[in-house]
């Protein structure tokens, strides 16, 4: 059994990883940590966890987590830079769904997200942990970041495009809409029910936090720069990420079903569903698969890809599951296999 | 491994025994039947299920039903009382989660469900499928009635009264409020999205199918008629069932909190909560779970129960799950333990 | 024109109160105060008023809220006892949406909303603005306290049954299902979108504050205490607020839907349905009515009322249009007369 | 008094027609007619409407349609044409909601409605009735084809940058996403409330029957052809449209904001809202106004407008209304100054 802390599980990607953590066969979650809920019982907050997580919250330093085999940072940006170092050099290894290791670079990484990166000598080792692009070299991590959300669905879908140099690089375009739970657990108006329910806006036009990570890997994979062009939106619904992607192709006779199905089929949680199709989030409700469609309008040379995800599973904490089980050598899916949450 | 089929898999609880049979550990599903989706792949009409369950319906007649070990019917009513006698005889066991064999009387059936009884000599024999009133006969059924949405809600938050001979029988009051998939899946303009979000209302005010169920159930535990007024309400979410049960205690000085948590200490499905508690039915969405409050606003002699379970879970698929695992000498929790999905 | 001030115009019952004021053919907005948002456009906070209202939010101190006709509080309990006295000493008329001036007895108010009451000698004075109740001394009055929005739906509901004496006065049941815009708009995680959708759950079970004020109007009607059971619960949608009552009838040959017909034939913004009709909060939405309905189901003694209010206008705002109307001589419907918005 | 019949009044687009014109202070509805509702009462179908209309649907053969001043037609395309000739030739003024006079090239129209066109004859004088675009031709028109409820919000976004040459015409992307309503009242599997709520996707990627609409106008703004890609999306909402336009500027230099507030200075239903603004589809709910904000994400040569309407106001019935009030000479507000339904 491997022996794992969560850090920061009063948030929802902490309460569904803890979800996922509670029936994986080859994990025993042995503390959770949270310095404002320090006391209370992890299903007092989170009440459908009654009867599968009998623990309770503890404070980060009171935890056992460097005597834990790994240990998930589900926490704001910040926290896992202040505690990774230590973790390591106690031999844990370490899987933040945070965004504190994501950037190669420390001086993007702070211009983004306002602040001095704590530990920028690690950022070379991190691993992006992003399984469809960096499986080899995840099974060796020690340190994993997984990627964002938007990152994930927006990465799956151009990958297969950029990776065989389909289209343009300078005029990529992606539409972005997220579920309500992507903006956390946090007591603000702006997330309260009654100002998202029966509305639609996007935000963040000008850029969005996620816009540099997008663009890194996608220029790794495109061995160039690339021009992007990130709206995010956000949607009334709970859970589900949908990204609506936007590219010209370079040639035209292109079999563009053909090069997804190719890329992925392999993929146990990459589908690519059949031509014309048009994939709904919830088809991946609570479930860590991405599905992914693609057209092409009038049989023009744009190309359009709808890419589908659950924010809070492969979109975070079912993809940091998924990472976890390549660190640890067992079967990439243990533990994710359940199909998706329906009506 | 139990050999099942299904009957009726287009709609939500098919649908939901599907989620639950694809993952159920001893279980493997030969055929699924669906008269006018015949042919089609189950998981193209439910594209949560891709690499889940790689069947196509079939037509009723053509599918190997009576080979299985065991057939669901997730019908509307008129379904299983057509096909169970044949079924039976050919030794397979029967879950029924339509309405066919609920009530022992079939003349009362014929009143409510506006149709003669189809096979009413297999009443007698026929199990009420609610394991927490009957778990020993469920295990030797070879028929077992699946209880409706409320009335499993409803029986499970007044049993220990009742049984107990705590309160007067002839007030109760059962205000019951179900999301909108407990509606079915059919193609009416009351259950579109622009009908039902952002409103709320009561339904079948004058009298609901699934009273004399309720009062079957509850004239048993009692031993005695009971008056009960039940009233359901339709609320804009998917899943989900709340019911909010009003008595008059007898006796004023009863402890009424730990009579519920004595009556279903060992029940792996009923969870009674600390005293004080409001169950959000989110906190069993897509899980087994019934979860119990009871109240006695200012202390007074009206004693309020609030009792939530999914609607397609314990309030259908899963309790017709849990009754197969019963009937075939399983642990009653196979298959079933996941937690709930929230948020 | 009625020079009108609004106290405490962020909220949702401020901004309603703002939407209906803005239309209003006899009413001048002078200002609109709030404490935190002072300096801030109306408009910015509210963009759906962007060409409605110009003015800006003042802070209370340097508002001209005595050069006013009227003003309106609709701000949280406390505000409205601090500052009335004052206003109705320099000749201003006081509408409170909020609770200070709802109950009579100070000492109940004081046990209810914790605080001792700031000027008990204006509660007796201060008319409760239920127009179908005390239409009269509405009009002459200079204090109104606008009813609660629970308080609005179950008294419309209760209100022909007590006062012709046709039902047990001790087991009166309430069982009230709200919006979450009820709750207020302020930054609570209980309230949050990914916390409240697809999800419902009762609450303040044990009391909430609007039941001693329900009671007080039910005993006025029915010149005896009452034995009322009330549990409100919390509905997946913005507005809209559904009561379902119950209690037993005292003479089984009553023709209650008459009685109900009769008692509201010449009250604008009551509407009875016709028998067998169950109202939905959405045919009262943004609008000022109160729709019923009555059953006795199965025929026999107990009398089921369904009563739907949007709890923002006919449960707040609306209502506090209505009662300046009549305190100003105006017709009693002006500016009140759109039709619900629906879809 | 100008005197109106509503053909097809069942549907939303009717239902929200008849609430505007319920209390528009120039206008009599004199007859509504339905084929499938004939007989019935409207308040009895739509609730909302009770105490505000008084008429039952009448079969549109017996209603005195000829006989009114102007008709308009909320119908699924195909019956307009089929009956305007005849009102047109009896003097009425026909405002067509539907798709049948949109399209000026009878062909393209055939193409995409799957039917020769009944009246190409009337083509060339239908007005198309965008009053921002063509005010001037509606208050002349006898015959007013109101635009669809995509192409009202992509083109209000997209015309000032097209008739100020601004922006490369081969690459417009336009990613719009509709509330449910949008899709009419049908009875759908798709559009059930258990099917779309909670859920988000794209739909008729490969293309759109509004996408010829949106095309015509952008080329006759632009003077050139237009190479446009239109994806829409629906969202778990009942009202509201949201388009987010991307396109490439000729001139980097160019104030957008300004090119924006300039173009819609004078108009009454255009809001373009401050620099750096995000509009919500709640902010336009259940009014005629469209909301329009301009971005350049990171100071980039691409424009991101973000445009939002309410689909059955100023994408269906109110802008109809608005049109009724040019052809009549009144002015364009008469009747459509309600500010926004929030929250």
């Amino acid at each position: 059994m491997i022996e794992v802390g969560v850090v920061g599980g009063t948030g929802y990607a902490g309460a569904e990883l803890l979800r996922l953590l509670a029936r994986h066969p080859e994990v025993c979650v042995r503390c959770v940590t949270s310095r404002q809920a320090s006391g209370e019982r992890v299903s007092d907050l989170y009440p459908g966890l009654r009867g599968a997580l009998d623990l309770a919250f503890e404070a980060p330093e009171t935890a056992a987590l460097s005597r834990c085999d790994a240990v998930f940072f589900a926490t704001p940006h910040g926290t896992a830079m202040a505690m990774a170092p230590a973790l390591l050099e106690a031999g844990v290894r370490v899987i933040d769904i945070s965004a504190d290791f994501r950037l190669r670079d420390p001086e993007l990484w702070a211009r983004w997200y306002g602040q001095t990166h704590a530990c920028p000598e690690l950022l070379a080792s991190a691993v992006y942990g992003l399984p469809e692009r960096a499986r080899r070299a995840i099974r060796e991590a020690r340190l994993v970041a997984c990627p964002g959300c938007y990152p994930t669905a927006v990465q799956l879908g151009f990958l297969p495009l950029l990776e065989a140099g389909a289209v343009d690089l300078t005029t990529l375009i992606a539409d972005a809409k997220s579920g309500v739970s992507g903006a956390g657990r946090s007591a603000k108006i702006g997330l309260l029910f009654a100002e998202v329910s029966d509305s639609f806006k996007a935000y963040a036009a000008e850029g969005h936090r996620h816009l540099p990570e997008i663009r890194q890997t996608l220029e790794e994979a495109a061995g160039a720069s690339v021009g992007l062009t990130f709206v995010p939106h956000l949607v009334p619904m709970v859970r589900g990420l949908h990204a609506t992607l936007y590219a010209r192709l370079r040639q035209t006779e292109l079999d563009v079903q053909a090069l997804f199905e190719k890329r992925y089929a392999d993929e146990p949680f990459v589908d690519v569903l059949p031509a014309g199709a048009h994939p709904q989030t919830r088809s991946v409700r609570a479930c860590n698969a991405c599905r992914v469609a693609v057209h092409r309008p009038q049989g023009g040379d744009t190309v359009v890809v709808l890419s589908v995800i659950d924010n809070l599973v492969k979109g975070a904490s079912g993809q940091a599951v998924q990472n976890m089980n390549l660190m640890f050598g067992l079967d990439e899916r243990t533990g994710l296999e359940m199909p998706a949450v329906m009506p």
